[in-house]
């Protein structure tokens, strides 16, 4: 089992109790576990409309989680994939209908249509007045008499719903469902199929495909096509939808199947907006989980012309979290950067053995990438070396804009460099390091004291210190000992370094979410940086490169 | 690519175009893609304190969704799980910050600390009132001096973002988030490691194990353990927490870590509830997707001891729809049964020959469960078999409370039992033919019009007619022929059932999505159903038996 159920036969159940627990006194269900599982409103006292919709399970937060204020008044739950029985939608009917009787939301599928229609007619002879809508609003396969009922059912539960909470009668609120209905097109594609509690997963569709015109029941696609990206994807759908509906505004649903991330649903919300239906798409429903297929990784749109009727009832307020709200999809606002960000560049100068130095240290990490990586794969998430070496070229590139015939200068416009071109926390750290050299540098610090006012700072910052497993095991004992050259600094740092690979606990930096295992026997990535640093300085500088420095 | 995006370097440019775009005019960016990708209030003014959080992203909702009135003023988005650059965090605080202030909220990563960090020394240097925070709510690694900050975090937008809301200042925000942190905890659990766009996904948790204490940036887990469901596995999370708070109330968060399904989701809040630290569980936020680790299959649960300046601060409206409520969680509340659900038992009666006929055809029907499943395997869910041998194994034992001596009763006696035992559509078919026939038994016809009236009823409920490759090609020329005899009856639907072969669109039930190829040359099951039924009976049953029903 990769689910987090308990038995796949209580799935059900449990999860209704779950949300009506935590729904805040909302919700409340009828007494019929396991075989009635019906959710309806706490707040409702049969003078309006009743919506009762419902199906299978596993279409979740439809439909007990758009029971509530202005939708649902009561959901009738099968399990999961199965239409809910007979007696189930009955009970649903009969607890919340009165004199200004009910309207049937049902998708077209054979299971629900017959289940709803038997209920209906059976609270019909009750006395009740009971209406019913079907809705097909899958374009998927055109040619089918009966298309199936998908995520365009959710525009007929908030118009019908708002228009009942608003008190029209049985027949506006039918007509209104009707009209949603008639109007209303929607088409899914998915690029995995979904698991079915208590079943194993189904290999359908493989890596650089995807399904167009899938169901919400795990049903293939109506064909397998290739994919290529969120472009291209949206193409294929807006291709299908395009020939479907007319030429003015329409208002989209984008829902989440299931297990899309909020990330690719934006981006395929702007490609929507990008695409050739762009212009008449006026508003957006979602990106949200509205009509899931279990965790489907898919999404689907569902367009709806947008009739001035419509947008009232589609952005009145609920009670419902789960409905996203409808907005108005409008150009992106974009605001000056704030002054004050752009500091004021160092005019460049020159300095031959400054400017030989700073590439030696460059080629040198550059050199080091690999090595380095392959250390912090062991700690972190392998890319030391790459971060070291992308500043490294960028350094490089920059070094005729560099003030190089000014230490002083020289120190904070590295910091200003490096912290322009990474983003990673050694970056960051580096900056630290000399933007603060720089300051004491500039009070009058010579090199080894300055270096040693930028270790302060970043141990202040970053909180880490010696014996920490950090680039500062290396780093301190080698200023320390550079007064006394270039080798016995190299040596020191070698030391330190060496010293981290017997640490068994890194407290700062990713290395301390790490077990003792994995870390003990290799040295940290950092202090082998500024071990190999030194070490190859001090096989390929001459001593007089050094003195330029002191 | 198995995701829904286009190049992985333009991911979190769009993604976040795309959720500016839907925003309903509530939200800008700052003009510094890709770099800086800040985004911000459009109803800002700078009176109140500013809110300013952020971090790598791979996190949605959080940090850009929970941006607006009552939360964040700004969110600094980084690369996926890379925290942002210092300018980018220094255009963020710069360009909110007004006389009143800013509050960071940072996550305890160090690159998140470090940007962070340099950034507000940097603002500060403008002559900023600018404050930070650290949240460090994993409780994890107990022993780790630095603790990762996770899903706690909202508890910190929200309280924080309700008193600057209010107008509070500077030094009582940073106050109140200060407490928040001091006091929330959380822990996370997950079955599946996080796919990182652009990077195969790492198969780490193999079926029956699930990781505990896992951050959100895919870093392993403290520990692998055994996974038995949701129940065990909500107690080991609780476990770990338990030991971490006081005994009074606390509110719970319940986190999406990606894409575990609302139904688990549910199921894992209704575990929290019955754990046994269900009793200092008193308010919930959530289930819903809030700290996200991509599309991590997994959750995580934060406890902030529940002080009574708090929730006011939770439950306070706010703009982002990411934000899903604090509500009490409640005893579930359970309606009584509407009356009228259950109806009136017939008197049960005896007859030997309605029995033993009866019981031929359930026998029959479950004898034939594994062939007729298989065909149905061909067109729909495998299940027709199933199905029909359940409610014949069900009809069998409730043969004793039948009325067998009365016909009309007895029709609408199995069309009772049926539509109480079967939620599939061949269930509800059948209720409704015997329940129309039992109608028309009622109003004085013969077994075979009676038969006919209840096809009469399925074909306009169900909405199929002859030729649909439904059950109907084969019952309806069987009853036609069924006054010449059984053996006559058995050949018409034989001949019916093997006509649904040639058929190569189904127009009706689930076989109606599926396309021609698969159809063609398999009889539909439920018309075979009906000549097996058929056919055994005439080999089976004598000349008196049949007379019994005539």
């Amino acid at each position: 089992m990769k689910q987090f159920i308990n038995a796949k036969e209580a799935l059900v159940t449990e999860a209704i109790d779950g949300a009506l627990r935590t729904a805040g006194g909302r919700l409340a269900r009828l007494d019929g576990y396991p075989h009635i599982k019906v959710v309806v409103r706490t707040d409702w006292d049969r003078s309006k409309v009743a919506l009762v919709s419902g199906g299978g399970s596993g279409h979740e937060p439809s439909h007990a989680g758009f029971v509530g204020r202005g939708m649902l008044t009561a959901a009738v739950c099968g399990e999961v994939f199965a239409s809910p029985s007979v007696d189930a939608v009955l009970a649903g009917i009969l607890a919340v209908t009165g004199p200004a009787g009910c309207l049937l939301i049902v998708k077209n599928y054979t299971g629900d249509r017959l289940n709803f229609g038997l209920a209906a007619e059976r609270a019909r002879a009750f006395g009740l007045d009971v209406s019913m809508v079907i809705v097909d609003d899958d374009v998927a396969l055109p040619d089918l008499p009966q298309a199936r009922g998908v995520a365009g059912t959710l525009f007929v539960h908030k118009i019908a719903g708002a228009l009942a909470e608003k008190g029209a009668d049985l027949e506006m609120v039918t007509q209104a469902a009707r009209q949603v209905i008639e109007g209303v097109v929607s088409i899914g594609m998915s690029l995995d199929t979904c698991t079915v509690p208590g079943s194993p997963k189904e290999d359908r569709i493989a890596v650089g495909k995807a399904e167009l015109g899938l169901g919400i029941h795990g049903e293939a696609g109506v064909e397998q096509v290739d994919f290529e990206g969120a472009r291209q994807a949206m193409e294929m759908v807006v291709n299908r939808l395009a020939p479907a509906i007319g030429d003015g505004p329409h208002v989209a649903l984008l829902n989440n199947l299931g297990s899309a991330t909020p990330l690719e649903m934006s981006v395929l919300a702007e490609e929507l907006a990008r695409s050739k239906i762009g212009n008449r798409v006026s508003h957006l429903v979602g990106p949200a989980p509205m009509m899931t297929s279990l965790d489907m990784h898919g999404f689907s749109i569902s367009l709806l012309p947008l009739v001035d009727a419509a947008l009232p009832g589609l952005q009145a307020d609920v009670a419902p979290w789960a409905w996203p709200g409808c907005n108005a999809i409008s150009e992106i606002e974009v605001l000056p950067l704030p002054d004050g960000l752009t500091p004021i560049q160092p005019m460049p100068s020159k300095n031959a053995q400054a400017e030989a130095l700073i590439r030696r240290c460059c080629e040198i990490l550059i050199g080091a990438a690999g090595d380095l990586n392959a250390l912090d794969a062991k700690s972190g998430d392998g890319d030391t070396g790459s971060t070291l070496s992308t500043a490294a070229r960028a350094l490089i590139k920059a070094l005729d804009r560099l003030p190089l015939a000014d230490w002083t200068q020289l120190y904070r416009a590295i910091g200003l460099e490096l912290s322009q071109t990474m983003g990673g926390s050694s970056g960051v750290l580096l900056a630290i390091f000399f933007a603060a050299a720089g300051d004491a540098s500039a009070s009058g610090m010579q090199t080894v004291d300055a270096l040693k006012a930028g270790l302060a700072r970043i141990q202040q910052v970053g909180g880490a210190g010696p014996g920490d497993r950090t680039m500062i095991d290396a780093l301190a004992p080698a200023l320390e000992a550079l007064p006394s050259g270039l080798a016995t600094a190299a040596a020191a740092a070698r030391k330190g370094a060496d010293h981290t690979a017997t640490l068994k606990r890194a407290k700062a930096g990713r290395a301390s979410y790490v077990s003792e295992s994995n870390l003990f026997g290799h040295n940290d990535p950092g202090a082998e940086a500024v071990a190999r640093l030194l070490e190859e300085l001090e096989r390929t500088l001459s001593a007089q490169d050094i003195e330029v420095q002191n």
